[in-house]
């Protein structure tokens, strides 16, 4: 990546030559300010920002990375604030306000002149995730019966704050979607010819209800730079653009990430991350991690007389539980990922559960004939298992079948019952599944034991 | 999503009625197609596909899955594949060809038309996962001499193939790029204004050679639609645009949570990978993972007098362990996503090893002190662990203490590790980690234990 050089601006901004520095600002445009002062301090970065104008300063602002937005808004009076909000995008303006306490938003809303409030009320009315969160207002809608230079005419006025101009869009006296047209298409035709005339009255439009994970998956599968949002009536309501759908789709990997490793979704960047918020996110999982885990303790009391009569059978206790706990970590992450890209719905779950049954069969398999190679070594060679090697080895390699084949369903299936109980399928992280593996796996592996081992070890 | 019906055309294909079929899709886009076919048999979606025109097939191919891509391709002609083929964008047809072996894709190039072939050749020859892979030369470059209506003459000559107008390329006489203006800049200019007049030469590009993770961060950063491409020199060699972008970020998701979730990465969704792939990807890891967590079996045995002697300690091995694994597993994920994110880069280890240290220690003393609780309740009030329960539950306190703050740290190590090692930090998976825990775990619980109990149970 290179930008061109910013010649003498860090000059002007030490020396706080607040004119010239006004001046020399008005040429950059709202990224490469955001780029000039992400890396100063504080207060230089202040000292810039207060020297923009409205325009310049929300467009900044939205370059900006989370942790320095906030510093920002805490130290604007509330006229900057208020003129700012107002020339912001709208759903720039959503986006930022989602973020904020409600009080603050409160606060805010106030701030702002009726039209924009109104709209952003309007906005942040949607639920959260959904598509009505992500929609911009600033967008080129035209009618049937105007002629294409009027259109342009149209862009040529309105079109600056617009968010693209690749698309726009036709509607008829009530608001209603009736085309999308790209712009190229456009030009190539006569500038007498009127809208009707070129239209095909087909389109693809987003539901503003749909949950924005949807929107992710249309996006990607459609190759749209924007997509319309109309409501229950048709009524175009704004366009929602892809590189909102980038961030936003990065956003949710993150959290799916996150409670995958089995903590809760950091919302800042982890260096950013406040301590005492990190032990907080973590802590709460490791807690409950732990308390699920404390039945394996329950569970292993009792066996409490096998173990002292064959020690054994506990050198190798880590390792089975663990082997189920790392094929179901396996496929409840393929299954979290697949539910996320929309390839797997909730009524897969009998397919995928029996294809995990042959799975989880077969991995169980190859994992019980290296541990049955691995026991039978040591048991003939090193002779460490005493005169019953065969049979600990039997052991192992049932219970290896027994304990993986649970681990692939458990993992499997987890995911499905989250879902279905209207929770994130990417909560069924990889240590929880291993949680509840390792309390089954016990059961498994000593059972078996009992059975195979009775009138020898046991 | 809302698609207008697509009305009778199911019939037409049902009926194999060829020539009206042929008509009614030539009004329909590439997506529409894809959309329409992508429901239907085999046979009726390789009816439809034969008679669509090159510039047809090439578009609604793009759209197809990954598996109906393979069929397709299977069963059509090299003249009808040669001629889709030369009639794809540059960027759909390198990725096209990057999935397919070796001599398949030399096939097809032999096909090609001699511009296409060295245009493709090219693009193959940039490293996988390089900016280079994702060029697509549909874009519209200008001269700083032309006027403004010679651009608009220019774009309704050439602007069709064009994936994007919204932005525009300056380039010299040497193929430099000098700028990149976009679209409506230029409409809001009299028609008669020179280029030169109105560019500000200041513009964001990609090096060809930059990693492809890179630039999507770039875009997510900079908001951009299209970014263009510059060699070593300087010369535009072409655009990236950000709907290839958005689906580049979804696959290096999905590749991050498989390799998280402990298997290799699967190339196709999860519902369309073939039995014996999936078993490959999960058995090579399990079996690796498998042989590490034989080491705890290793460590175990070296402990085998003390379990004999009390067997309680090893009802709380599992815990023990499965806690600082779990540690483990959340450090490794967080980081692995910071990196991803362009958060944390390598030079940042030792801040967060410091970090990961405090956070480690403070885990495990909450986890200690539950635990601790845990053991002295049911010492006190079952008596389950004799007398010695109050030595129990210090060796467990301190035990958790020890292993939370090992799993942490190996944890936010490991990533580090792995990159500066030229292996994908995703590598150092929830179960890997896990591993590495468990067995450096059993040794400082029992080390714990021997020093504790020495002289009570031990």
């Amino acid at each position: 990546m290179k930008v061109l050089p910013l010649t003498c601006l860090n000059h002007l901004i030490k020396d706080k030559k607040n004119q010239e520095l006004q001046e020399s600002l008005k040429s950059l445009s709202g990224f490469e300010i955001a780029d000039l002062i992400e890396k100063k301090t504080m207060s230089d970065r202040l000292f810039v920002f207060t020297l923009l104008s409205p325009q310049q300063a929300a467009e900044t602002f939205d370059y900006l990375s989370d942790k320095h937005k906030k510093q920002i808004l805490r130290s604007l009076s509330s006229t900057q604030i208020a003129s700012m909000l107002t020339a912001m995008r709208s759903d720039d303006r959503t986006a930022l306000l989602e973020e904020l306490p409600q009080q603050v938003v409160e606060d805010y809303l106030k701030l702002l002149p009726a039209e924009q409030r109104l709209e952003t009320l309007t906005l942040l009315g949607y639920p959260e995730d959904s598509v009505g969160r992500l929609i911009t207002t600033d967008y080129i809608a035209v009618k049937m019966n105007w002629s294409i230079e009027q259109v342009f005419d149209y862009i040529r006025e309105y079109g600056r704050d617009s968010e693209t101009i690749d698309v726009i869009y036709v509607v008829d006296d009530a608001g209603i979607l009736i085309d999308d047209l790209r712009l190229k298409e456009i030009l190539f035709h006569p500038k007498e010819y009127k809208i009707a005339q070129i239209t095909d009255q087909k389109f693809l439009a987003l539901s503003v209800h749909e949950a924005a994970e949807e929107a992710i998956n249309i996006f990607k599968e459609y190759n749209r730079v924007a997509l319309p949002v109309v409501n229950d009536e048709g009524v175009l309501l704004g366009i929602v653009t892809i590189d909102d759908i980038l961030r936003l789709a990065s956003e949710e990997n993150t959290n799916e990430v996150h409670k995958i490793g089995g903590s809760d979704a950091l919302d800042e960047p982890y260096l950013e991350t406040p301590f005492f918020e990190l032990i907080k996110k973590r802590a709460r999982w490791l807690v409950i991690l732990f308390v699920g885990e404390m039945f394996t303790a329950t569970a292993m009391s009792f066996f409490e007389n096998q173990i002292s009569r064959a020690v054994v059978l506990a050198l190798f206790l880590p390792l089975i539980i663990s082997s189920g706990g790392n094929a179901g970590s396996q496929s409840s992450t393929l299954i979290i990922r697949a539910m996320a890209l929309g390839e797997v719905k909730l009524k897969d779950w009998w397919n995928i559960m029996r294809g995990e049954f042959l799975l989880g069969a077969s991995l169980g398999l190859v994992l019980g004939v290296v541990g049955f190679i691995r026991v039978s070594l040591w048991g003939t060679l090193g002779h460490v298992y005493g005169e019953h090697w065969f049979l600990m080895a039997v052991t192992i390699f049932f219970s290896l079948i027994g304990v993986v084949l649970w681990g692939s369903l458990s993992g499997a299936m987890l995911p499905f019952v989250l879902r279905r109980l209207g929770f994130d399928p990417a909560t069924s992280s990889a240590p929880l599944v291993a949680t509840i593996v390792d309390v089954v796996g016990i059961i498994i592996y000593f059972t078996l034991a009992m059975v195979i081992l009775k009138g020898s070890l046991l």
